[in-house]
């Protein structure tokens, strides 16, 4: 990972620089729209960002809105050590297996050599399931349902910030259940509401389906997903959720004693959702402007700017002031009452930080007793009334939601294509079509086959009907899969 | 730290489990109430433990009473790396040799030895004052206001739950100044923040002052405290805020380019509260019974317990659940409606959790239209008509809290002493009466001859007026120190 330009501050006066454009050169865009926008910044430590307060203020909002639906849920948080010994790690075999070439180990503590290794966890399935085989000891015990907000790390190459880092915030849900029945119930309850976040407060649609084998959660029965479409057409991965089967509790001797008197092991899930939605959002709504946020997650939903000029300065400023204390009991607002930039040079720089309505308050719209709205999206710049501006202001949000929605909809859409052959796949991939629809027969041989052609990997098995026969082999299809470039 | 026992889970029937006395054996009531509270467990890592839902739940509670604070006096959050170069850590070089003998280092990752060893952080200063480099530019950058929540590690011996883990949640505050005298403001302004939130949310008293240079934090120029006097006389100390002065932004070369031209280093400070404050509120509120919780950080203020006995046990469980929606809009309120048990096991069990207020809800309170509310302290069992209910609720939830910090604030003055001599100072702490004033000439000296003499160490020093001479050799006082034994 480079490291960065030097930052300016963007309130120095000057204007706000330039970025690349997002078609021309996408990721040379999504790195300086993250570094302007200051959402986060580079850090000394190989693969590990610093995620600025403006970055970091959107995710404490992704936090209460994920946070808010997994209490509705019946979930409650814990809290698990960060450290787990080494051989936790290698109960479960496919989980270590999975795991192990990316973990940091910690060998030194309190100035000597630890007789045994602690990994700095990649994830806490094995951790919860020692701690649950000692809570659990009757079935009315279960279910247990358990969130935690953390920091995880996995040793990766290739970072970006994001997207991609070594130390990453995320939540994991861990849970047991009494049958495999309710087990399964709870996995697919948590993907809808990760679907549901997804699409209604972050305006990003997804596809959601089931992973095959090959892409399964270490030590899962089966893992679902939802993925989402950037606009390089590349799938992003935005949230999993992992039925265990009794795997771990096998592994880690999580049993109960069931009603009928006889014991049990439980059948245990565990879901995720981290930081790298976050560029999701970054890279779905963005455009050559820079970030435009979802204004459900924005840490400025509206930024009143004052036009100070000529003699009514003092008042402009007052009725900015007084708006901003009317809105603010309902949405996020902030006057920039900055006198080293020009108006002009704040349009900007709120735009490129995405902020998802400006307002605009000058002399004359005083006198007539209006303010001017522009949405960051969907034009439509326009006066309205001071009188019930609360109505249209909340009314242009969501406005803006809609329009970042539909727009990303229809990229979508548009971008779900079918393949009948190897080569349509090859030609769809490489052509940037999006996700591309393939009848499968199952066979793990056709899938590497089908890999290897074309540089892409299943990203999901939907529940549609497989009418046909399987694109590689031509045996009878069984499955429907989403072939795509993934992050 | 040893293994905890087995936990049964208190909803298995039988009865609720006798706790040693807080008076006659402290240290095991302790432990025996953090585990049977299910605040907290032992984990397989030593020295970490794993927080359960319904201590996590009060941490949340006590996480946000703090951060609603720091958002009303400008501050942000933001997030920085779990891993700091082996050479940050030694740029400052107080607070190299402060730390590192308990840091708990990551030498491998990927698979492969690092050439450069990386610290858990133990604190982020270091990062943070290199960040700060690449951010301030200008004079209008200042102040930065940035917290952090997060987990730290520092390798610790001996440990004990929430008192002192080897991981531990917490949150760092990170500011940076144009002047020493704003820095030394947000200092002293941080600390009043600490106690106003430790008082009125948790009802904790606590004496706030100034360390002496050997406590003070390394790297600090001066270091504030609030200690809190637990039932042992035992100092806790509860929040800590550092005028760093020059030290980092020297250290890391954090500069500024002021309005008058000249380029000039910031002036910053730290301040930090962790989850050890949890278990000042256990020691603190509790009693032979069990757990006794602030009502403003307590997951449940309100218990009903519906006495299902009878004919009329679906129209008490419909009573009760109708009761628990009306109060749901103002208090967190549980119904429980649990069959395998009494509803005199019941009340023990939420007694033993601390709920603040118990709600019973029986056939006869049904026939004259009220409830019975039972304070967790403060006695007044008392029938109300549910009519009006809340107002009754509301006020008796203000009742325990105020209860609850008369009895601790009682305490606490009947606990701080003055010794005229080294022999007083010696007495006092071996009778365990708690803060000891003392008459100090600021000389090192007198200090660790008191130290050695008594087995205690100045928690503080207030800005009394310290007329008379010091007790250790006789000079003119210059100090008013407050020793004790301490956590």
């Amino acid at each position: 990972m480079s490291r960065a330009p030097e930052l300016r501050p963007l309130d120095e006066g000057g204007f706000v620089k330039e970025i690349p454009s997002k078609a021309g050169q996408f990721s040379e865009w999504y790195t300086a729209v993250v570094l302007k926008a200051e959402l986060a910044d580079y850090s000394p430590v190989r693969g590990c960002i610093v995620v600025r307060p403006y970055g970091y203020t959107i995710w404490e909002l992704m936090q209460q809105g994920l946070d808010r639906r997994f209490k509705a849920t019946g979930h409650t948080n814990a809290y698990f050590p960060l450290f787990i010994p080494q051989s936790f790690l290698a109960r479960e075999a496919e989980h270590v297996q999975g795991f192990a070439p990316e973990v940091a180990w910690v060998t030194r503590g309190g100035g000597e050599e630890l007789s045994e290794p602690l990994a700095v966890r990649p994830t806490s399935e094995t951790m919860i399931g020692h701690m649950y085989a000692r809570w659990i000891r009757s079935y009315r015990d279960l279910p247990v349902l358990i969130n935690q907000w953390g920091n995880v790390v996995r040793w990766e190459k290739a970072t970006r910030p994001f997207l991609r880092t070594m130390e990453f915030l995320w939540q994991e849900g861990h849970t047991a259940h009494r049958t495999a029945e309710d087990a399964e119930a709870e996995a697919r309850q948590m993907l809808e509401v990760y679907r549901d976040f997804v699409e209604t407060d972050l305006a990003i649609p997804v596809l959601s389906g089931r992973k095959p084998e090959s892409e399964k959660f270490p030590g899962a029965v089966r893992s679902y997903t939802i993925e989402a479409l950037m606009p390089d057409a590349q799938a992003l991965q935005s949230g999993t959720s992992h039925n265990l089967g009794q795997n771990f509790a096998r592994a880690f001797d999580i049993k109960f004693l069931d009603s009928d008197n006889i014991e049990k092991h439980v059948w245990t899930t565990s879901w995720g959702l981290s930081w790298r939605v976050l560029g999701g959002i970054i890279m779905v709504h963005g455009d050559d402007r820079g970030l435009a946020l979802p204004p459900k997650v924005a840490p400025f939903q509206v930024v009143i700017v004052p036009i100070l000029t000529g003699a009514e300065r003092e008042q402009v400023l007052a009725a900015a002031r007084s708006l901003a204390a009317r809105l603010g009991t309902t949405v996020r607002v902030r006057v920039d009452e900055r006198t080293e930039v020009t108006p002009g040079w704040k349009f900007n720089d709120w735009e490129l930080r995405g902020v998802p309505l400006r307002i605009e308050v000058g002399p004359r719209d005083l006198a007539q007793r209006q303010v001017i709205l522009v949405p960051r999206v969907g034009g439509g710049r326009r006066p309205v009334p001071v009188d019930g501006v609360e109505h249209e202001v909340t009314a242009a949000l969501e406005g803006v939601h809609g329009e970042l929605f539909r727009q990303a909809k229809a990229y979508l859409d548009g971008h779900i294509v079918s393949a009948a052959t190897p080569d349509d796949l090859v030609a769809a991939i490489a052509a940037r079509r999006g996700f591309v629809r393939v009848l499968w027969c199952g066979a793990e041989a056709c899938e590497q086959s089908l890999r290897r052609a074309s540089g892409a990997s299943p990203r999901l098995i939907t529940d549609d009907p497989a009418d046909g026969r399987c694109i590689a082999c031509g045996s009878p299809a069984r499955e429907v899969a989403y072939y795509a470039r993934a992050y």
